[in-house]
């Protein structure tokens, strides 16, 4: 049978014996982690599906990530929560933290949550939109490795600081955006050195700020860190005759709420000691601002109006945020996941290495 | 003598006594207008300065603004609020509004406030900047005039929409990050259709669609909205490969913050019978998050080592959002305010109409 769907529930508990028996994460972990990566690969996102065995493998061997690492809460009001990852995997202090995060906002309207310590936590919206299935808006940010190019620097500093808001309307699916906030997240790039090595012009420069086309070479610099120059441009490109400086200006935001607020590893610091990944997560709920039921149709009638407004020449659909991957993963859930060739090989090489069967379509 | 600059108190004042005069808003919210009118081109942002009594003029007459509007509370709680503006001048709703939202944040943390039917209300940043002032992070967004091409459509439906966040870092300035959604403001391509009329590619496309250098046509079809069709591009662009689709995704996610959870006008019904415009406020306290003096220095080194990282061939210097418009402000105050040609023949027709002395610098 030729390898190229999996079956959704296969592939996820797959997943999770690899990271079991692989990483010695725990069970419940195992389970949590491969939940957030397959969910990914359904909704067409394979720069945070489950490829990323590879990271979450380096995190382990590298000493950056205790997978028996137990989050604690350092700080906490009504209204607020600071935890401590202890280096545990970031599936499970993101975990931790937003349990207590919708509980909190729950009895209080709001929660805003910071957490240091963590690892990589997948997917941001895979977390921002738990809060809009409680009815709330829900908010995800997260530092990252060392990832991008301050706008007029060259060193690479600042991560790829993914911004995700959830936002529920009423009906499926909630409006979710989620959006590194380089021109790409470093995960596509990985994508495109995976399948074929060439990349589009204005996604990333070399170590001498040049624009570059070669995906290989930037997602080994990342990886490796093998030059403190040349890395990924924030959304706006390299100037700021097209915004350049927005695109800066919203990955150091993420990165003051995420590592600053929570007094953690700015992305330059991150994977010396520790991963030292910091989060910032929100829940928000809607009866602060009146009736729930009107806002919510409200908003519906906005997203309703730009959904049937005039399409440019050629274009069939105006899209709202969210759609395309509900889309997908109803696709995903019935046909299958689409894992690329490359992805099964990288798979087989990390079973292999932990001595488990390899996966079969 | 040459009219260049003109000092900053003499312009202030008489900015105030125009709107007083020429629009019969009353003395107070006609000094805090003019004060933020006058803070905007004091920054170097003459797209949010006093050229901008044209626009405040055609919200008057056109019906869409009452100088006399009373804002008032249409919902709270201990941590959020809901102000109707009562087509009151956006200055005198939002003040209303933030000085409302920081009584309620020292006292409970944080507020989030929604405002609708207000007017424009000038430079976020004004706003923002409150909060940062009083040691809490502020928020500032607002939706606007349709101005923005939802990406693959072509009608002009959303606002510039601009997301302004300030933190306090223990100095100054603080961190503000002031940025229109779309790939530049309106007042920019006024601000060229003023000074030669040619803008760069990639901020707006014409009535069909199509890339556009011609800033006179935008500026124009936006202001008296000849046609439904061509205005402003979000950040990232016309496409999904330099990321249009996320600028598009911050865009609406603004107008969902403001319309949406207000229960307020869309930019695209704005200016119809009133100017309906919505805005959002948010206070937070560092002291949510434990020791406000530790987490604002730990910010403030996060900045310092990006400022001190290496730069890029031919630049001098990597800035925090906020620097520039510091340092412009205070030679402002030293040389005076520096007006452009084309906004002081503005300032000159409008005191002509309203028969009032011409400024003399």
């Amino acid at each position: 049978m030729e390898r190229v769907h999996v079956q959704y529930e296969k592939l996820r508990d797959y997943m999770a014996r690899m990271l079991e028996v692989g990483l010695g994460y725990p069970e419940d972990v195992a389970a949590v982690s491969a939940e957030g990566l397959v969910e990914a690969d359904a909704r067409g996102h394979a720069s945070h599906g489950v490829a990323r065995i590879m990271m979450y493998t380096d995190e382990v061997d590298q000493g950056n990530c205790d997978p028996n690492g137990k989050p604690e809460v350092a700080h906490e009001t009504p209204i607020s929560l600071v935890v401590n990852g202890n280096m545990a995997p970031g599936f499970a202090a993101s975990r931790f933290a937003l349990e207590r995060t919708l509980e909190k906002a729950k009895r209080s309207g709001t929660c805003m949550t910071v957490v240091r310590e963590s690892c990589h936590f997948g997917m941001a919206a895979f977390w921002a939109e738990k809060a809009a299935d409680e009815g709330m808006m829900g908010v995800a940010l997260t530092n990252t490795l060392k990832a991008g190019i301050p706008l007029f620097g060259k060193e690479r500093l600042l991560g790829t600081n993914p911004i995700c808001v959830a936002i529920p309307t009423g009906r499926s699916p909630h409006f979710i955006l989620d959006m590194a906030t380089t021109t790409v997240a470093i995960g596509k790039i990985e994508v495109q050195a995976r399948r074929g090595g060439i990349m589009p012009e204005g996604w990333a420069v070399d170590q001498n700020g040049r624009d570059t086309v070669d995906a290989v070479a930037v997602a080994e610099t990342s990886r490796f860190n093998k030059s403190p120059y040349g890395g990924l441009l924030y959304l706006g490109g390299a100037g700021e005759t097209l915004g350049g400086h927005k695109g800066y200006g919203l990955g150091l935001l993420v990165e003051l709420l995420t590592a600053g607020l929570s007094l953690g590893t700015a992305s330059f610091d991150t994977y010396e000691k520790s991963s030292g990944i910091c989060h910032y997560f929100q829940a928000t709920s809607l009866d602060l601002f009146g009736d729930r039921k009107r806002i919510e149709d409200h908003m519906a009638s906005i997203l309703d109006r730009i959904t049937s407004s005039s399409r440019a020449n050629g274009r069939e659909r105006i899209y709202i945020h969210g759609e395309k991957e509900h889309e997908r993963r109803k696709q995903s859930l019935k046909e299958g996941v689409y894992l690329d060739p490359a992805t099964w090989e990288r798979l087989d090489a990390y079973a292999d290495r932990f001595g488990i069967e390899r996966l079969e379509p």
